[in-house]
Formats: C-alpha cells, structure tokens, sequence
C-alpha cells in the first residue's frame, strides 16, 4: 500500500517589525535558512500585514477627512475616519450594520471593513490596506525567493476572513504564485468508481488555513512553509473570487 | 529564540469500504498505529461520509416520493426524489436556483443540499445524509479510541462546504470532541503590544481544512492525524454557527 504522504506546516518566526521598503523576500529567506532551507514543491504562506508594511499600504487617520456616508456608516461606535479609509477601498457595500461593513474590493473579495485593520499596525492613528495587487504581491515574492535560494516555492499572501453563517475566522488566500488556486477535480473518478461532482477544492484557501495553525495572530509569526502539498501551477488567487452572475449572495 | 511548534498533518489510509454498523474506531484505531501510533494532543480528523455509512445515514432515493415542492426545486435538471430529501433535512431554504439548494440543516449548518451528496455513495441510487449529531458522532468515536489506544485525541468530523462569494470548498468542522471550536483572541495583546480586535478563529475549521490536503476527495482516504496544535478544550461544532441575530446573510 503506498502511503500518501504528510504535510508539514513549518513556522518561519524571528522576523523583525517590518517598515516600508524592506527586502521582505531577503527576510523570508534567512528565515526559511534557519528553518532548515526550501525544498522544491514548498510553498510559503506571508501574512497579508506583512506585505502591505513594506509596500507602504498604511494611512494615517489624522489625514482623513471623513465623507457623511463614512459618519453615517461609523454609527456611534466606529471612527468616522476608519469608515472614510474602508469606503475609500470599496467597490460595494454588501452589507452594513454600523460600525460593521462587509463590501466587495477592488480585488473582488467580499469581505469585513475591505480588508482595512487597524490592530498590530504601527503606532497609533493608523490602519493598513490590502495590497494593491496580491497576487502580483505574490509573484515578487516568489521571483525574488527564487534568486536568493534556488528554490521557487509556491507562495500565498494570506489573511483572515470572516464567513456567512459561520462565527470566527479563517484564514484565506488573497494572492497566490506558483500554485494553483482552485482544484478542479470535475469528472475525477473517486476511490470507488463514482464520477466526483462537487469537486472545486480552494486547496489555496485550505493551505493558507493550514498556516495559520502555527503563525497565529499574537506570536509574531508572520508566515510559514507547507510542504508536501504538490499544488504547482499557474493559478492566481482571484480565481476564487466567485463570478457576479453565480453569486447567489449579493 | 523558542521556534513555534510545527505542525504535521498525517493521513490515515487504508480503510476498507465501509457499511452500517462497521467499528469506526477500531479501523481508525488500526489505521493510526500503521501510521505510527496517536500521541497526546494529536486531533484524528476523520470525513462526514465515513461517519455518516456506519452510521447508516443513507437513502434509497427508490422508496422517496417527491412533493410538488421538490419538483418545484429540482427545476429541469435535477432529481425530484433528491430534493425532496434535502427538504427532509431542511429547516429553511436559504437560496435556491434550480436544482441547486443552500438551506440550514436541523444543526444550523447553512451549506449545499443541506451536506445530502450522492457521491462515493455504495451503489446506484443512494445518498448519504450528514450525521444526526455530529458532536455526539465525534465524542463517541473519541471516547471509543481512548479506550482502544490509551489516547484521548481530538476529533473533528469534517465536511467540504462551499462559501458565499468564494468558488470551490474547503473541509470544515461538522462536529468536534475534545477541542475548542472556537479559538477567542479577544483581549489579548499581539506581539507589538496591541489589542488584538477580530480576534475569534475558527481553528477546527481551519484544522479540518489542513486534513483535506492529505485526504483528498479521489484518494481513498478518509481520515488524518493533526499533530502540533494545542487545542484542548470542550467545544461543539456548533459553537461556529453564527447565531441568527448577528447573521447578516439571511
């Protein structure tokens, strides 16, 4: 009987604060060093805050002048601010009940306050954006991995999502380089003979879950290596995004 | 400097077909110690559709007779006698678009066909239901390993569900036994000294998302050891249903 073989999910800690324009992939790479090294087939999981720091995706809110829309939005327990920042990154609103917004970006997620966080940012008075790009996010970091190890791992950006009618967080894929996205088993014939019918796996949404298993949120542990997942290929994070005209929930 | 834990994510293979009544957890017993024995701390992970045969879950579509509604719902495309068991398993039809159903089940679960699949099902004609409790499907199986291999583990009965605004499945936790369901950051200080906010992680989801990576839907195995997380604890799956006053999608 062959075995299938485990994942391992490997911690990539020691990281310091990071400030725009640091060379994240150099730090990625002397962290993966002390990890014991990249393996081809590895891929690299970055938490979403750490690539919005080095590419300076942070507002300050002292410059914001807030909208009556984003006053209107904050309710009496939001900052008015924060709602102008979170409007300023929405293509739609899907649902607001204040100071809560659940909208779509321009990336096409659907998800809490467009992805802007306030918490673990630098100093006070600040929120970070999401990448303007993951998956281009994403692809740098790879490329530059590539050169510093002679290894090109997979790697997500990932981030912590919220879902309907399911309390607390899962992290989720925002870009991804080198692997694929979706698994489309469509048409597999299963262990026992059966044509598989529902059969889109977000294998980089479960991969980015994984990670988070050892990154947490308050270890100071911004990413991680899962190995022993073979999900090469060309994908792009946005082919999670579910199409408009299938989208039972908007 | 203290490198967090890795995780490792084992798969259990080698089970055989399974029918109504069979030893779960003597199987999944056996099936550990090929795979090196079960270690204190370690969560066996183990698919819906495993729990649901022995527990003779399964419906002769043959002996269904379809109600108006049913038809009504299985549109041009899908079968009647289906739907109408879905709409057995159904306490509210959420969505529909024929012959597609996202409705809550009996536990509060909002997923596809309410978890009614009929992939993998033994034979022609038969689908399988989601276990009648879950959490109590879970306890059991833990209760019975302990006693078979001396190791309380973790347990987590995991399914593929789909996700509004997001294409393709992830494995999430159906029903957990000795673990937290839930992971509640809230209140504690991150790494740089900040106040975590969004801060409820749903790491049975994300552990049973990390399972499917060695489990795959086409492999034949219907099981995994997750080992590295500590998260001991008496939580119920059905801590993750968002209670229906804080659910924006409905």
């Amino acid at each position: 009987m062959t075995m299938p073989a485990e994942v391992r999910v490997i911690p990539l800690a020691g990281l310091p604060e990071l400030e725009e324009g640091d060379d994240l992939a150099a730090l990625l790479a002397e962290a993966c060093g002390r990890a014991g090294g990249l393996e081809e087939g590895d891929i690299v999981v970055v938490a979403q805050k750490a690539v919005s720091k080095v590419e300076g995706r942070i507002v300050r809110l002292a410059d914001i002048e807030p909208s009556a829309r984003a006053i209107e939005l904050a309710g009496d327990e939001g900052d008015p601010r924060q709602l102008e920042v979170i409007l300023r990154e929405t293509v739609e609103v899907v649902r607001s009940r204040p100071p809560l917004v659940i909208s779509e970006t321009s990336h096409g997620f659907v998800c809490a306050s467009a992805g802007v966080d306030a918490s673990n940012a630098k100093g006070d008075g600040t929120v970070i954006l999401l990448p303007v790009d993951p998956d281009a996010s994403a692809a740098g970091l790879r490329e530059r991995l590539s050169e510093l190890t002679g290894i090109a791992p997979g790697l997500i950006v990932s981030d912590s999502f919220g879902r309907a009618w399911r309390q607390g967080t899962t992290d989720v894929a925002l870009g991804v380089a080198g692997i694929v996205a979706l698994r489309d088993l469509r048409g597999t014939i299963d262990s026992r003979g059966y044509e598989l019918r529902s059969t889109m796996i977000a294998v980089a949404d479960e991969i980015a879950g994984a990670a988070e298993l050892v990154m947490g949120k308050a270890n100071g542990v911004p990413a991680a290596i899962v190995r022993g997942v073979d999900a090469r290929g060309e994908g792009r994070a946005t082919d999670i995004v579910m199409p408009r005209e299938r989208d039972l929930f908007r």
